[in-house]
């Protein structure tokens, strides 16, 4: 494998300061020719769920043998562990706090090995910065061909996020906004494969609901293009969840979504 | 041609979604070889005047021979066409809804295909992301020297959006604010080369006067320097276009501009 | 030297409008072979003090013969001089506005020359955007090997930001925010290495302070994890800087703190 590699970053360092930046500068010390793509910057600040969310959206475009640096780590500087996880496909690097556990549910197979070996850490290491000082040279190191295995001990404990709730047919359950995105379109931590599995395979309109306290939506459309303005709907969005959306205007503003408000979700029986 | 080819990307997806890295991803699955470069994200939502405004000021910065994918696609999952457009210099891959035309009226002689050909795709083709699924890697094949013939039929009736009304000296016209910029600044809908062809060579300085409901400019300088602080004044910003500005200050907030304001524009005759 | 080098670029220019899109397609154009990478785009408008700070805190962790290129320039149009500045591991192009103070006290000793050579600039030279026709292009021709000689006379007078207030041990000194970054911490104008320097190798808990009219934080934490929640606390950035935090909050928001709101420093003696 050559050093002209793939290395995709996610983090919820914002494109403001200059922290990406020093990171891919930190990766392009160790390995000049890795080709730096940059999958999301904007997660919410610390929040590891839709981090993991946004990673798992994104990462299964790129090619295999891209390796992804993820950090949302309210938990810089402390004792939790660093580890580098490889799947069939994919390489993952980041904080061992549950951020890769939708993406390696969906790749099933994994080895994870703790990032301990130091001398592929950048000098000196400071205590506030592990992605520039850790994650990227890190994972420019595995782009140079470092194998897994040499970074630190085996991994069999990953830290994982809680598993969504699973909805069942004829009951309300509470499922929790994952992330609204730039056009107010708000994501549910439910995927569409899972309802149509509890639905047995019949069509989702008119038999799936979502309620916040004051708004009930139970209209199911495959477009924007195809819903009628202005009220909100159902679609199955195109990480493959179930997403509440008003065409030409805002799901979180009419119905007052944000990412961790909860919501119920009813499948007709 | 080599698979080395520039590819620039033009989206009002913002920066805050991870919308942009899964274009990349997918163009990189087709072709390896390729460099990406962000052209702008944030295109108002939906604005597809914007959009052509900022895709026209920008792609002929970029070397003979890059590929500008531009996706600024209210009918996304609508029966509109996707095209190709090759000048002699350029190639666009975008939605026919007139996001071309500013871009294509500037390189004068082109050649536009429909993209149908399916096997070019990602799969499986989303119902809401084309983007991902069809221009970036459709855009990658291209840059991997698949013919734009290959693609679909040729196109002859590309949609184009309505022409700038053009001024005439001694009669107020009404131009629309096509774009306001992060310093504050508005870009109207009418170029410097209009203006002094319609004024036959004149300078512009005591002759151009822009008036909103409250406010008229008429002052005419070269660049920020040169203005006093704190009066709206008129410059020819950098991609040719008359634009309103305001030295140490904002434009916008100053006048009570937007992207769509309608303002007065007159040519003293 | 390749034409493979690393150009960097860092200006106030945002991520929302295409100018950084045309600064790349300005660079590329010249030399088709670089790799551009994104430093900092959200320097706070036409704020130099604080673009100098994020440059020094991120030029660093790039490879040796990269080129940075920075552009925060309210100057733009006017008569100041451009410059092209080589130290031993890194070349600077800039406005010669004291942009560059920081990143050249960082490395020492270093050679100057003002660009004046127009035959590397883009053409037509616009007034209004000389990141694109004359910063973005004269890096590329340095990055295809022209020496810094050829751009123009030596300059021995490069314009300098005024210096940082140095602390004293037992005297209260007043000194400014630079920057405070997208979680609300203020980086202080004054490093941890002076404040060292002047408390002898003391540590730093329990006898540095910063007090605004209402608030005043004397207690240091190494990391955010350390710190106990909702307090203000003070810390050593990433960067080196001294920088006033809340975990889990917002120290701007909590202490009333922005890029250049003066503080008091009192180091005990």
């Amino acid at each position: 494998m050559s050093s002209a590699r793939i290395i995709t970053l996610t983090t919820d360092f914002g494109h403001g300061d200059p922290w990406v930046g020093q990171m891919k500068g930190a990766a392009l010390e160790v390995a000049p020719q890795i080709r730096l793509v940059d999958l999301c910057h904007s997660v919410p600040a610390h929040d590891v769920a839709a981090g993991g969310y946004l990673l798992e959206t994104a990462y299964h475009a790129f090619p295999t043998g891209t390796i992804h640096v993820a950090v949302v780590d309210p938990g810089v500087g402390s004792a939790r562990r660093a580890v580098a996880v490889s799947t069939e496909r994919h390489v993952f690097v980041a904080p061992d706090n549950g951020l890769l556990t939708r993406a390696l549910d969906r790749e099933g197979d994994h080895r994870a090995y703790a990032i301990e070996a130091e001398h592929y850490y950048r000098r000196p290491v400071s205590a506030t910065f592990e992605g520039r000082d850790r994650f990227a040279p890190v994972a420019a190191w595995i782009a140079r061909g470092v194998a897994l295995e040499h970074l630190g001990p085996a991994v069999g404990d990953l830290v994982r996020l809680p598993a969504a709730v699973e909805p069942r047919a004829g009951e309300a359950v509470t499922v929790r906004v994952l992330y609204v995105d730039r056009f107010g379109n708000a994501a549910l931590d439910v995927t569409a494969e899972t309802v149509e599995r509890v639905l047995g395979g019949r069509a989702l309109d008119g038999v799936v609901t979502v309620a916040t306290r004051d708004v009930s939506v139970d209209r199911v459309f495959r477009t924007f293009s195809d819903a009628p303005p202005a009220h909100p709907f159902l679609l199955i969005n195109s990480a493959g969840y179930l997403e509440i959306a008003v065409r030409e205007g805002r799901a979180d503003e009419a119905l007052g979504l944000d990412a961790g408000t909860e919501v119920e979700l009813s499948l007709r029986g």
